[in-house]
């Protein structure tokens, strides 16, 4: 058996989101689906991170053990072969280590979330970003963003459904940047819990709408209770940009 | 009546194109069903260009009469509401003369036509670039298109279904650029024959590919000849993205 690296890009509009569930296609499944076309083989893939459903991915990462004799370049070939028609594609394929573990190796995530922030919502970008018609403050959002980096219990910022084992987690960094008409969220962590970034970007967003203050974001976090953050961003807005190692 | 200038954005994959036409839903029924919606009219609206089956937008401009007393900003937003659910947005309305006319007082259009230009297939941008998996040399592209500038019998550019009047254009701007694995060829002109960016997209794309010249592409311009032409690239990759008046 060898095992290979995958980087995969997708639109996460049509999933249920990366993990194999009942209820409809997921990355994982079709990921799979592209492995047994290729060699025949029944493999589990292993994601770098659960992207929900109709989050995105630039960089998701995965690792795949094939007993096919092969290598990474036609691994890579086959795979988009298979996967033509859906929008996933796998960037790069690379021969690694047996030791190397897409999730638990990972030591950085890095996840960008999108606002279109104009009046008129979008055309061509319709289920990649999350529309905001109301015009935001940038800097206040980035002023604001500043206070969450560092190690903290983010319960505030924890989906219920979250099955970590605790909430303490250590951010790395949190910036709000504009770009014409587009809002970008940045975020870097070792690890993130389960709807954590798109609950910064719905908290951000009250900041940029002038409702919440920095120190509002401040109280909200050393409250520890989910009850006192904002809302959950849609997850159209929301990328998987990178997985480090 | 009042005559309003509309700036529209669209994501043309489902649509036959910008015109009317008995196949399909085009960009102009869906606005002028918006209109109708909106107020009840039954009201041409006149687009600056007639962007083929699957051509994007940015910056389409039409016009449109109405003889409901309203302004410009409920025009827009009221449009908006009749398109949501579908990729078309009017990013801005404004009042104009009578004597304005989206098509013929139109001074300048750019486009833009997107190659990915990597091995794997898009995921995210699927539908919005032209895929071309060999790798291409942008300089040398750059290098032929700066030949077709200037004011040039351009049938060698030009559709067999074109219904200009003439083939002599003049071509104000021609550049290929890389921009990390993406390809951008930015064409801008008073006017453009049928076919004639994506003409020129595809006769590029052998010179990136090293199969032509910058000379080559020079003899084919000269024979006035669309069979010495390269191939008509495909809709997907192009956006209209600026009207001038």
């Amino acid at each position: 058996m060898t095992r290979y690296k995958l980087t995969i890009e997708y639109d996460g509009g049509p999933f249920v989101g990366w993990q194999r569930q009942d209820n409809g296609p997921s990355v994982q499944q079709t990921l799979e689906e592209a492995v047994t076309g290729f060699c025949g083989e029944t493999a589990l893939v292993e994601g770098a991170g659960r992207t929900d459903a109709g989050v995105h991915a630039l960089g998701q990462v995965a690792h795949v053990d094939l007993a096919k004799d092969t290598d990474a370049g036609t691994v890579r070939d086959a795979l988009n072969f298979h996967l033509r028609g859906v929008p996933v594609t796998v960037l790069d394929a690379a021969e690694v280590a047996d030791e190397f573990h897409a999730r638990i190796s990972a030591r950085e995530r890095r996840y960008l979330f999108r606002i279109l922030d104009r009046r008129p919502p979008p055309a061509v970008d319709w289920g990649r970003v999350w529309w905001v018609p109301v015009a935001l403050d940038a800097a206040a959002m980035n002023e604001a963003a500043a206070v969450l980096p560092g190690k903290h219990d983010f319960s505030t910022f924890r989906a219920v459904q979250c099955q970590a084992d605790s909430p303490v987690k250590t951010l790395d960094e949190l910036s709000v940047t504009r770009a014409g008409d587009e809002i970008h969220i940045q975020a870097r962590a070792r690890s993130f819990l389960h709807h954590q970034v798109r609950n910064f970007a719905g908290t951000l967003k009250l900041v940029g709408e002038g409702k919440w203050s920095a120190a509002d974001v401040a109280a909200a976090l050393a409250a520890k209770d989910r009850t006192r953050g904002g809302p959950t961003a849609p997850p159209e807005g929301l990328y998987l940009v990178n997985v480090g190692y």
